[in-house]
């Protein structure tokens, strides 16, 4: 069925008014409409379709549709085997939802979930995924290679505990709801709304409170403000935080290249889905960074727990300071395809929950409510 | 008129073959159709519109008229006493496309060149025009009216001299048709080809050449690389040029702090219009760094010689190692706004030419071909 050919992309904007009760509001976003470009790929075999989304604050939806409807035709009329590549902005999104729909294509077809796809695909194969263009001067096809080889080590026992163990995963509510836990690991967002010495200062005041990691703290485009401000927390143990705005590939070599941040966040739609993200894990391995996904989002949190899983199992071997984000709030009307073996205290976060690890490729992110019209 | 209400905004997908002859063809993109997002800002006085434009080498113009429709809602009813503010992408394009527009009203309601409303603002109104966020570890609004005050000195001579003897420029087709003249400064184009190494390994071969600068080595978000490669150069006293990829003023900030280019090149519409490129002229001026803007693309040799202007009148005051872009191929076909006093040997490039300044606003970058329409 890799043979199979795509013969039509269909894009809808899907909204959900989120505003109403300022569900997902943070310092810079203040009414979001959590909304969706969603991606349904018909092929030449009836019963095959690929599902794929990428997730906005609401405004600007349209423009993702109309650069999905833009790209379409580098999907449409090719099988599995040919495909494309992204760089950044509108179009980025939009090409992530697309690929983001050609991977779980490709799952469907091996009839698993993309997380077992991933692991079960050989190093070569994965590496073939990954576009190295402008970061060879911070990770080769070899150096990816042999991180993929060295953690071929115990690689089926990890599979087996998370099968059995889950992942470990946190909820922003938790900030939220301004638990009195003294336990409770605390991690603060500044969703970008400060200039780098602003951001140095507060946090400084915060520093008593003794806070894991200040997140978004300044512009997403700037990595030598987030390294000044990486250098001017140190002192206090508080690392910094960043990626869920981060555009490209090229933008995250360069925040580990330059020591800006400590904890990488990756989001399975924001940069060039499956693929941008595979090089994204392996330069984070290559600097020793802990990866902790972004997952906040419409459909978020279905898609990113797969590349977690393959994170741990095959590139970082670690989960040592790493955790994953979700969002309780929309995943059960929206979307069937995460559950949690339980909400627990976890070793780093003690309000945390462990995403349960999917055993078949048939929910996705395919969306129940769409479907059905 | 400031108080003229802008009552409707529309757009035009503008597209010019120009693939046909392969013209504007380079190592990155093989077969541009040079296209325009053309916006028209209509007033609720009959006799008063604002023009503005952003340029796309053809595909996807119509995802940026999209995102100029999405945006139109946060200038429609609305008076040039208030007025908007931008960030990346395709929003940032067609943010740049409208902010133009609303640039050239204003200029209209003054009955003058945009360069002369420049000129005869106040260095404090000029600051209240630019979103210092993000940028205030690099420049702060002091440090920025310190830089006009300064100006200010001999600025009235500086205007004579521009609107007597014309601003400096070259045309890049200077390199397309091989001259032989041993005098002609080389400048080289990557258009963003290489990765880091081989940008270095690949220039030092071409050092006997002695080219001024290598334009867009890499990836145009590779800050850290940008920096490297200069490294690498300098000491055969070639200069690193990028900007016409670079989208907004908290990269150009940080190419600056990491002494990453040596000559900057602002673009009129892939940063949010004027207001954004007087932070950039402004952070220029602070790390003495000269900029040379790109203008190879409709309309931007017509909106960017007034910025340019501005720049030596009331910031740099200085046309060392500046020159300016132009495209001779496409201004006469589509727009009526620039003039040459001559073509001429200059001090900096032997092919170069010699901007006239306008004194009137009355074409600015209307387009004679899409208004008859």
């Amino acid at each position: 069925m890799l043979g199979s050919k795509i013969i039509k992309v269909s894009v809808q904007d899907v909204r959900f008014p989120t505003s109403l009760e300022q569900h997902g509001s943070d310092a810079m976003h203040t009414d979001p409409d959590y909304s969706v470009a969603y991606v349904v790929l018909e092929t030449d075999n009836a019963t095959l379709k690929g599902y794929g989304l990428t997730f906005t604050v609401g405004r600007g939806t349209e423009i993702v549709v109309c650069a999905v409807k833009a790209l379409s035709s580098l999907v449409e009329g090719k099988t599995l085997e040919e495909i494309i590549g992204p760089e950044k902005g509108v179009i980025h999104l939009a090409t992530a939802a697309i690929l983001n729909a050609v991977w779980d294509l490709w799952a469907r077809v091996e009839n698993k979930p993309l997380w077992k796809l991933l692991v079960d695909m050989e190093p070569e194969k994965l590496i073939s995924c990954i576009d190295f263009r402008y970061i060879s001067d911070a990770l080769t096809e070899q150096e990816a290679l042999d991180i993929l080889m060295k953690a071929k080590t115990d690689q089926k026992s990890r599979e087996e505990q998370m099968l059995k163990e889950g992942y470990p995963a946190y909820t922003t509510s938790c900030a939220w709801l301004g638990y009195s836990d003294q336990q409770l690991t605390q991690m603060i967002d500044a969703n970008q709304r400060w200039d780098v010495n602003e951001a140095i200062t507060w946090v400084t005041k915060l520093a008593e409170f003794r806070p894991l990691w200040i997140e978004e703290p300044t512009c997403p485009d700037d990595i030598l403000g987030h390294a000044s401000i990486s250098k001017g927390l140190a002192q206090f143990g508080i690392g910094v935080a960043s990626g869920e705005q981060c555009h490209n590939r090229v933008m995250f070599k360069q925040f580990l290249q330059a020591s800006a941040l400590q904890f990488i966040q990756i989001d399975s739609c924001r940069v060039g889905s499956v693929n941008e993200n595979l090089a994204i894990l392996l330069m984070a391995a290559k600097f020793n960074v802990p990866v902790c996904p972004h997952a906040g989002g419409v459909g978020l949190c279905e898609l990113v727990q797969h590349l977690i899983l393959f994170d741990y199992i095959c590139v970082s071997a670690s989960l040592s300071n790493r955790t994953l984000d979700t969002l309780v709030k929309c995943w059960k009307s929206l979307c069937g395809s995460i559950s949690f073996l339980k909400v627990t205290s976890g070793e780093l976060l003690s309000r945390s929950m462990i995403y349960k690890c999917h055993r078949n490729p048939s929910e996705g992110i395919l969306m129940f409510s769409v479907e059905r019209e």
